[in-house]
């Protein structure tokens, strides 16, 4: 036992026991305890402040007394007149061992602090960011000893931090060595560094420099780069805190509304990657200023960014030309994790040696969005059986456990976002988002977005006055459709009956078929909402892919049931389970093991980003998924064939299908489906 | 002892035992013995060329038999019918083992072969450069195991070339991504990669990627970028050979003649340093366009540059302002070597990932010229003191042994290139660059640039009339000067004696000098050549710079005398010892220890292109270097002071200077000198 004082700090319970005088801070060192600092202990960065406890702790066997630290300081007293110190708070740097004490370290002096997330069901992000800010005091030139000043630079950051000492040498771009003399001068050669240090085991990269102690913070960016909409998220790298997050759309929607598209124009006009690069470039860059804007953010301290994108998206980001993805057997040119600098990707908008991570790619059709969604989800995690599907323009699906981890992507199209829907808009005031139809009546009633109310409530009208009722959105058309089978009036193979099978005038024809009236605005200069059966047939296009992908991750893992079902998309956040499984988009659980996940995508970029070690966990991930390809795989049509009924238990007019009778719910089964779409799919993957 | 055919290899010596049919390749990788291979053993590079032995060997204790190799086979046949192979060469990825053998490696098949330099006095430059190309055949994309095609090439190149296995990852510039896919395919995956691996332990680099076998080589350029001239050498990576050389003006030169003007310039006009980095980057294009052209090959094939210069060309050419160099404590932004992109330096010219070497620099005022010249003369490798002078607008001067380097420049300004000269003008034809002036008669005769023959035998008028007699040049100024000094027209204090104390009406008044009449040229319209007093002050202003720096070195040494001088600089190689040594240039040696290095910081270049272990070298040489800051070392003035005399054994005509008797040849004493001169540099650096 020895005579030293004890320090013991918590959280961590970490102990140990050091000289009278010996500083908080370096105690916490010195024990490897989790307490930030900026300044290096020159008590000017306030990052170090602790909560020394008073009086008898046994669980940890201390008594400790009033004067257990140093009193109170002037570099104390000056901090606290300038910014001011919470009560009973001291800075860790100038409180020094005087006897036996217990130290608390708040959660905001701790690097490796967790953050909550919004959704409920998430794990906290644990900071660890590959950035981190480093004062140091450069020694100034000597013509007897003419080192540069980087060579300078890097050496005071080895011999000032410990941490950095037995690093491979720091490095910097070049650009840094243009301003990093008078920055170096005008901060009197005492500099705040921001180190980024990843978990490649590659050299530490100076990527910019401030005079004197930088107050400012820094930033990351993580970005979703979707096909149809760019969102990012405006993070803090030290608190984990999101300062603001913002979405825009994808500029490429002009070269094509899907990726095949995309692809198609690549092939069609010479240049014409570089163009759809050149656009979607640009709009990261005025979604970055437009986020940093409205957080009152200086972009230059956005010093990271984090890219989640489909495999199509990530070749036109990067500027490569993604004519291999839109054929078999779709190499990627690259498919694993990428770190960039921001001049490489043109994002002029932010710090210029800002450092880019880009997720690995699972394979050509599955991108780094699925991975991310991996990042959040942690199938690989889960004990029982996590059927995860990301519903965009092509649905990302991963099925999984602790034993093995599927992935495959699936072209649902547009039409679960609401495009290439007769009535159908993006979701926006206005939009249907939810609808009922009563079984006996076959009225409908409904919600827009922007107003809770539903429409056969008192006060709708004058609620949605300023919208209007503009059309009807992913969501909404979801429920309508199995909202209208749940009424009869549609059967299992998606044909909407007339007005005399269906007994209500909402059911009008619509050339050689039938429409349901939902809504008819015309009086007032509205819109007409129906769905009609060209809108039925796209939204069993898209189902039956997600579902036939679902199946085949199935197949492949031998399971005929899942335990539970993650619907992951900002879309997914909206979709009604029970609505989502009358259409059979997803199999058969019970309802209360359907959940949303959100953004996972976007979850997994801010992980990426908050996190270098779990860069390092997707990279190990990604390398142990199985891949499926939807494409090749002969088993994929025949699900996709099989899965165009729309199953529901009871058949409202049997008459009308060749509907065979389902003895229980069983997604799976049901008409024959719809050969004409199936093949339309196949040409155009061909 | 083995029973296995005993493979013995020339001129390495190299041997061991092999089983029969082992390739003659694979034995030489198994024994370390260096022969080349692009292709890998594919006998389609026919890099691998052997020279079978025939009969008794004795130093090597071997018969070789007429069947100790298999016999020539289709492949061979193929080859020698395409493209003929030498009588008597094999290939030694063909050829196997019979029974005992002695293999000749021919310099040729050599990787790490031997190029011979020009200068007389030279080493040989060892070829061992850090790009090198591999032949690899890639594996086909496949949807079952969906990696991308970087990570197949990666793959690739770890699996065919053992060497490569255990090398950190390989890696890319994103640019090669957006090509890298085509090249696959057009190469039906198999491909020539150009891997760049250097000194620094650095991941390997692709930097370029050939579809199926490249055979058009690849190049490197070495640049000298000096204040004045930019002089490129495109050289064979793979052999060597210098196949052009070719020079540009600085286009900088409009921005001021010498460096502290550059300076000055960035310092008054904002933005300058930004115009002057273009213009210099520019030109290196131009220059590398032109010697590209003048070599007939594809510029695209320059996947290396190395650059040597002085420290205010480092930072321009860098693009980082060069105002802290123009004043003390003259600190670099960075001293150490750098590894740089050519898309850094926006080297369009060549190819867009060429990599880029610029050497160290070793002080504030002493250069990656001036390293490059120690890399090439290697003082630290000298058993004798050798003192090295690299004469140009600045003079960089290296004195050093086994025991130690020292290293200064000094500013002599451009007088020694014929500029501030009354007659001056750049070495070109029509150019005085050599002259004698008979002691007794007091008449020059001269030779111009242009023609071998002196001003007084016959057919020099014819000779010259084509460019007549346009000036004098660095070298003939010099001579100038020290033949008047010893033909008595020049006292030890520089003054020029008029036509009554010389005995000649060549001594022509010029306001209250003289001058001294070389050459009257102006009844055909010519010029009237002559030398002024305001010529000889400038002379000896920056004869005594470049005295007092060699001077300053030896004290610091703590010598009185060196052992031998190397003139190196392009100007250096023209420099007449004997009058170099009259005008107090240089220490005090015999005649014949003088030796011109030629373009020694050029060499430099070339050899730091060539051979990537000497980059390793000159980095550690130029920490071990002592630098002398001659600006802020007293002495220097003292030294510059006392230097300014023109020293001679026989003083002329005593009467005209306070110069006191020498009794022997020493060149450092002599007048109190010019006081004025020394203040007037004195405030050019202040």
């Amino acid at each position: 036992m020895s005579d030293l004082p004890l320090v013991v700090f918590t959280p961590s319970g970490k102990r140990g026991h050091f000289p009278v005088g010996t500083p908080i801070l370096t105690a916490a060192r010195q024990l490897g305890v989790d307490l930030d600092s900026v300044c290096g202990g020159r008590g000017i960065c306030s990052k170090c402040q602790i909560t020394p406890g008073r009086g008898e702790f046994p669980k940890h066997g201390v008594t400790v007394s009033e004067d257990a630290l140093s009193p109170w300081n002037a570099v104390e007293q000056r901090y606290d007149d300038k910014r001011g110190l919470k009560p009973g708070r001291r800075l860790g740097c100038q409180a020094t061992v005087q006897s036996d004490v217990v130290i608390d370290v708040p959660a905001e002096s701790q690097v490796h602090k967790q953050v909550v997330r919004k959704a409920a069901s998430a794990r906290a992000i644990t900071m660890a960011p590959a950035t981190r800010l480093y004062f140091v005091t450069v020694e100034e030139p000597d013509m007897h000893e003419p080192t540069g000043d980087l060579e300078r630079l890097q050496r005071a950051l080895r011999t000032q931090w410990p941490e950095l000492a037995d690093l491979p040498d720091i490095t910097a771009e070049l650009s840094l060595l243009t301003t990093l003399q008078k920055v170096l001068r005008k901060g009197a050669f005492e500099v705040t560094v921001a180190l980024y240090q990843d978990h490649t085991g590659a050299s530490p990269r100076v990527t910019e420099v401030w005079p004197g102690l930088h107050e400012n913070g820094i930033y990351g960016l993580a970005i979703d780069l979707g096909s149809t909409t760019i969102a990012a998220h405006l993070t803090d790298l030290v608190t984990g805190e999101v300062k603001a997050s913002s979405g825009i759309m994808n500029p490429q929607i002009r070269f094509g509304e899907d990726l095949m598209s995309r692809v198609s124009y690549a092939m069609m006009n010479p240049g014409g990657e570089v163009e759809m690069t050149a656009s979607v470039r640009e709009a990261i860059n005025t979604l970055a200023e437009e986020i940093a804007g409205e957080a009152e953010i200086d972009p230059s301290l956005v010093v990271e960014t984090v890219f989640v994108c489909n495999p199509v998206m990530h070749h036109l980001l990067l500027g490569i030309d993604p004519v291999e993805l839109g054929q078999a057997p779709f190499a990627l040119a690259t498919s694993e994790a990428l770190t960039l600098s921001s001049s490489d990707l043109e994002l002029s908008a932010i710090n210029p040696r800002a450092r880019i991570y880009i997720l690995p790619c699972i394979a050509g059709h599955v991108g780094a969005d699925a991975a991310a969604v991996a990042l959040s989800e942690e199938p690989g995690t889960s004990e029982d059986l996590a059927l995860i599907v990301d519903v965009g323009t092509n649905a990302e699906i991963l099925l999984g456990n602790t034993e093995r981890v599927l992935a495959c992507s699936s072209p649902t199209g547009p039409a679960f976002e609401g495009a290439q829907i007769s009535s159908g808009q993006r979701a926006a005031p206005g939009a249907i988002e939810a609808i009922r139809i009563d079984p006996v009546t076959k009225q409908p009633r409904f919600r827009v977005i922007g107003s809770a109310l539903w429409s056969d409530e008192d006060g709708f009208a004058e609620a949605t006055a300023a919208t209007g009722i503009t059309g009807i959105c992913g969501s909404g058309i979801i429920e309508a459709v199995a909202e209208m089978r749940l009424a009869g009036l549609l059967d299992g193979s998606g044909l909407i009956g007339s007005a005399e099978q269906t007994g209500t005038p909402r059911s009008i024809p619509e050339g050689r078929t039938h429409a349901y009236l939902i809504h008819d605005g015309r009086a007032d200069g509205g819109p007409l909402v129906t769905v009609t059966q060209g809108d039925i047939r796209a939204i069993q296009l898209a189902k039956s892919a997600l579902y036939a992908g679902a199946r085949l991750l199935m197949d492949e893992m031998g399971v005929e049931t899942v335990d539970r079902v993650v619907l992951a998309g900002a879309f997914g956040a909206h979709i009604s389970a029970k609505h989502a499984m009358v259409l059979g988009m997803i199999p058969d659980v019970p309802l209360d093991k359907v959940t949303s996940a959100g953004n996972a995508a976007g979850t997994g970029a801010r992980i990426a980003l908050c996190n270098q070690d779990a860069r390092a966990r997707i990279e190990g991930m990604v390398r142990e998924i199985t891949k499926v390809e939807t494409a090749i795989e002969p088993k994929f049509q025949e699900h996709f064939v099989n899965a165009n009924a729309i199953p529901h238990a009871t058949d409202p007019f049997p008459e009308l299908g060749q509907v065979v009778s389902l003895p229980k719910v069983n997604f799976n089964a049901g008409s024959t489906g719809d050969a004409e779409g199936g093949r339309r799919r196949r040409r155009r993957r061909a």
